[in-house]
C-alpha cells in the first residue's frame, strides 16, 4: 500500500462510540457515569470486556506484576521496540464515560482500523490498559504506570490497602490480574496516550486537538497561620493578630504571582479550616491547602520560593506566623520532541484545528515519559467538566483525536 | 455622718480578695480556672456560698421564677425604688475566677463597708445573681436578665434543656432555686454592674477604671460565596469562577470598612469552611462567619448595609454569586446618661486613672437597661484574657472598681 493512501485511512467513528458507550455499561451510575473502581469486580468485567475485544481483533493479550494489561498486534519484526498507546478503564467513584476509557478504546480502534485496512507495521503495536490511574480505592494515583516505570516500589505497592483493608495484591490475585512483568514490552520506540482535555481550553478555543507537549509540574502544602485568639467584641482591631488578615494578603499576593507568570501558571486554595472556629472569636490557626503548578519546572521553582517569601512577608505585616507543610511535589514532565512533532505532523496531514498545550492534570505518561520517549493527544471535553457523571465529549473530536493517533502510531511504527 | 466623711470610705481589699478566691475554689479547675456552669451542683454550692455570706452580713436573701437571687440591705425608706447591683456566678467550662463573679462579690463588699461603717442609706440597696448568664450549659446567655428585662419568656424559657435533656425548670427545683417573681424588687432606682474588662484597652492605657456608657451592637451572619467546582490543573486562572478570590477582596473591604468606622467597629471572621473541600479543585462555596460591632446602633446599621453592598458588588466581580444569612442581631445599648454622670462623679472624687468605654461583650446590664437606669464599670484584666482559666486581674483595680461601684450606689441611695 502507497504512503499516499495510507495517509487517506480514517478510523470507524461508530464503532469507537459504540465501544465507548457499551464500556460505560459496566459499572453504570444512575446519573450517566461510571463507578468502575480499580480490581473490583466491575473493573474486572470491563477489562475482560476489552480483553475479549482485542482477542477478536488478533491481538495476544498479558499483564504485568502490578495488573498492567498489554494486548500486542505483531509487528513486520517483532525484534523493534514496540510503539505503545493506551490508558485507564478505571474511573472516581463518580466518574464519566471517558476519562481514560478514551485512551484505552482509541488505541482498540487504530488496531482495528488497521486490520480493516490490512496495513502491517515493521514495529510491533501495544495498547495498554495501565492499572489504577484514578487512585480513588487505593492510593496513589497512576499507581500502574508508576510501578512500571519504577517510580513506585513494587512489593510496597502490592501491601496498600483500601478502606476495607483488602491490598493491592489481594485484589490483583481476586480479578485474576496478577501477572508476569516479562510480559511488558521488553523496548518502547514511542508511547502515545490519547484523552479528554479536563479542561475547557480547547472548547473555549475552539480547537479540535491539543497537542499536548507536557504536563504541569505541581506542588501541594498546607500552609498554617497562626494568630491569637481573642474576643471579637473587646479586642481592638489595630491590636488583634488575626491570622484572616494574613490570609487576605496571602491569597492576594498569591493570585497576583499566578498573574506574573500567566497563562500557565496556577494557584488552587481547594480547602481551608479554622481553628478552633468559634463565630464570635479570631481563630488561633487558619489552615489553608495550597495547589501551585505550572509546566515549566523553572517556573514552578520559582513560584514555591516567591510562595514562601510571600506567606513570610505578609504575616510578618500582621504579626502573624506561618508554617508550611510539604505535600506532593510532582515535578514537571517534558514530553518528547520526537513523539511531539509526530503527532504535529499527523494533526497537520489530517487538517484539524489545533493548539499546543499542556496537560493541567497527571496522566499515566507522565510515568512512562521517565522511561520512553512519549507525548498525549487532547480532544474537547464538555464545559472542561471531568471527574463527574456529567463529563462528556462529541463523537467527531473522539474520532478526529483517534485518527491523530492512528496516524502519530503509524509514522512510528513504519509501514 | 457627714457626706464628707462618707467620702472617705474606701472598701476591704483584702475582704474582697479573699472572698473571690473562697469562691473559686467551687469547681475550681486544674488549670486555675473554674468550672461552675449555671445551676449544676457547683454552680448550687457557689450560690449557698453567696447567700450565707449575704446572710452573715444582715441581708434578707430570695430568689425569683428563673433562679435569680436578690439578697436586699433594707434602706431608710423601704418604699423607695431600690439601687441594685450584681452580676452572675456561673462560669464558662473553662472559665476564670473573676468574670462575673467579681461583679457579684463587689456587691457583697459594698454592703459590708456599708455595715462596718454604719451608714443607712434612703434607698434599700439588692445586691443580685443573674442565672446563666454564660450560656454554656443552656443557651442563650444572659438569661436570668433576659427573663428579668421581659426579652425571654418565661415558660419558653424554662423547658429549654442542656445536652442531657435536664431543662432549666428541673435544674432551678434541683438546686433549689425555682423562687417567687414577688421577690423582686418592685422598682429599680439605678443598676451598676462592676466587671472585668475582658479585653486590653484599659490595661494598653493604663487606666485603672473604664466608665462603659454602653453596650456595642452586635450582628452575626454565614456568608456563603458560590463559585464553579473545577479541577486545579487545567482551568486557567481567568475563566475560574473562584469563591476564594470573592473571599480575598470582601475581607479585605470589610476590613477597610472597619477602618471607616474606626476605633469602635469591631469586624471578626470567626469560621469558614470550604465545600467540597478537596485539595485539587476550586471550591463550590465557601462559608464564612461575619461578626461585625459597633456601639452605635445607626454606624452598625450603616455596616450591616455596606457588607451586603460589598459582598454583592466583589462577588459580582468574579462572576460569584453571595447568600447572606442572619444568625444574631443584638442592637447596640446605651446606658442611661445618670447612671454613667454617677459613675463619673464617683470615680473623679476617688482619683483614679479612668476611661470613657464601651462594652466589646453583652452582660446582663444589657437587658436590665430595658427596664432600669443602668450602668457599668469596667476594671483591667491581664492582657485582655477572659472565658479562659488564665485570666486574672489586680487585687488593687479589683478594689477600685469596688469603691467606685460604692460611691456610685451610694449617690444614688442617698445617706
Amino acid at each position: 500500500m502507497s504512503q499516499d493512501t495510507i495517509k487517506t485511512i480514517r478510523v470507524d467513528e461508530d464503532r469507537l462510540w459504540q465501544r465507548l458507550m457499551e464500556m460505560a455499561k459496566i459499572g453504570a451510575s444512575q446519573k450517566g457515569g461510571c463507578n468502575r473502581q480499580a480490581l473490583t469486580s466491575v473493573d474486572q468485567q470491563g477489562r475482560a470486556l476489552f480483553i475479549q475485544w482485542c482477542e477478536a481483533a488478533g491481538c495476544t493479550v498479558r499483564w504485568d506484576t502490578i495488573g498492567n494489561i498489554f494486548a500486542r498486534r505483531p509487528g513486520h519484526n517483532n525484534d523493534l521496540p514496540a510503539v505503545i498507546t493506551g490508558s485507564h478503564l478505571d474511573t472516581q467513584p463518580t466518574g464519566g464515560k471517558f476519562d481514560g476509557v478514551y485512551g484505552v478504546l482509541a488505541g482498540l480502534e487504530v488496531i482495528e482500523t488497521l486490520n480493516d485496512h490490512q496495513v502491517e507495521t515493521e514495529h510491533p503495536l501495544d495498547v495498554v490498559v495501565w492499572t489504577n490511574e484514578e487512585g480513588a480505592r487505593f492510593s496513589p494515583a497512576m499507581m500502574g504506570s508508576g510501578v512500571f516505570s519504577n517510580t513506585f516500589d513494587l512489593d510496597e505497592t502490592l501491601k496498600i490497602t483500601d478502606k476495607a483493608g483488602i491490598s493491592v495484591g489481594e485484589a490483583l490475585q481476586l480479578t485474576g490480574f496478577s501477572g508476569c512483568d516479562s510480559n511488558r514490552p521488553t523496548a518502547i520506540k514511542a508511547s502515545f496516550e490519547a484523552h479528554i482535555e479536563q479542561g475547557p481550553i480547547l472548547e473555549a478555543e475552539q480547537k479540535q486537538i491539543g497537542v499536548v507537549s507536557g504536563i504541569q509540574g505541581m506542588r501541594w502544602y498546607d500552609l498554617s497561620i497562626h494568630g491569637q485568639p481573642v474576643h471579637a467584641g473587646p479586642t481592638p482591631m489595630e491590636t488583634r493578630r488575626d491570622p484572616f488578615m494574613g490570609l487576605t494578603a496571602i491569597c492576594d499576593q498569591l493570585y497576583q504571582l499566578a498573574e506574573t507568570h500567566a497563562p500557565w501558571a496556577r494557584v488552587t486554595f481547594g480547602d481551608i479550616k479554622a481553628l478552633p472556629g468559634v463565630r464570635n472569636t479570631v481563630p488561633e490557626t487558619l489552615v489553608l491547602a495550597v495547589d501551585l503548578r505550572h509546566p515549566d519546572q523553572a517556573i514552578l521553582d520559582k513560584m514555591d520560593s516567591e510562595f514562601r517569601a510571600i506567606a513570610k512577608q505578609q504575616a510578618a505585616r500582621f504579626e502573624l506566623t506561618t508554617e508550611i507543610r510539604d505535600e506532593w511535589n510532582l515535578p514537571a514532565v517534558s514530553f518528547s520532541k520526537d513523539c511531539v512533532t509526530t503527532v504535529e505532523a499527523a494533526v497537520d496531514e489530517l487538517g484539524y484545528e489545533y493548539m499546543p498545550m499542556f496537560s493541567g492534570a497527571g496522566h499515566d505518561s507522565g510515568y512512562i515519559a521517565k522511561v520512553a520517549p512519549t507525548s498525549m493527544i487532547f480532544v474537547p471535553c464538555e464545559k472542561g467538566i471531568s471527574h463527574n457523571e456529567a463529563e462528556n465529549a462529541k463523537q467527531e473530536d473522539l474520532a478526529a483525536g483517534c485518527n491523530v493517533l492512528l496516524h502519530s502510531m503509524l509514522k512510528m511504527a513504519k509501514c
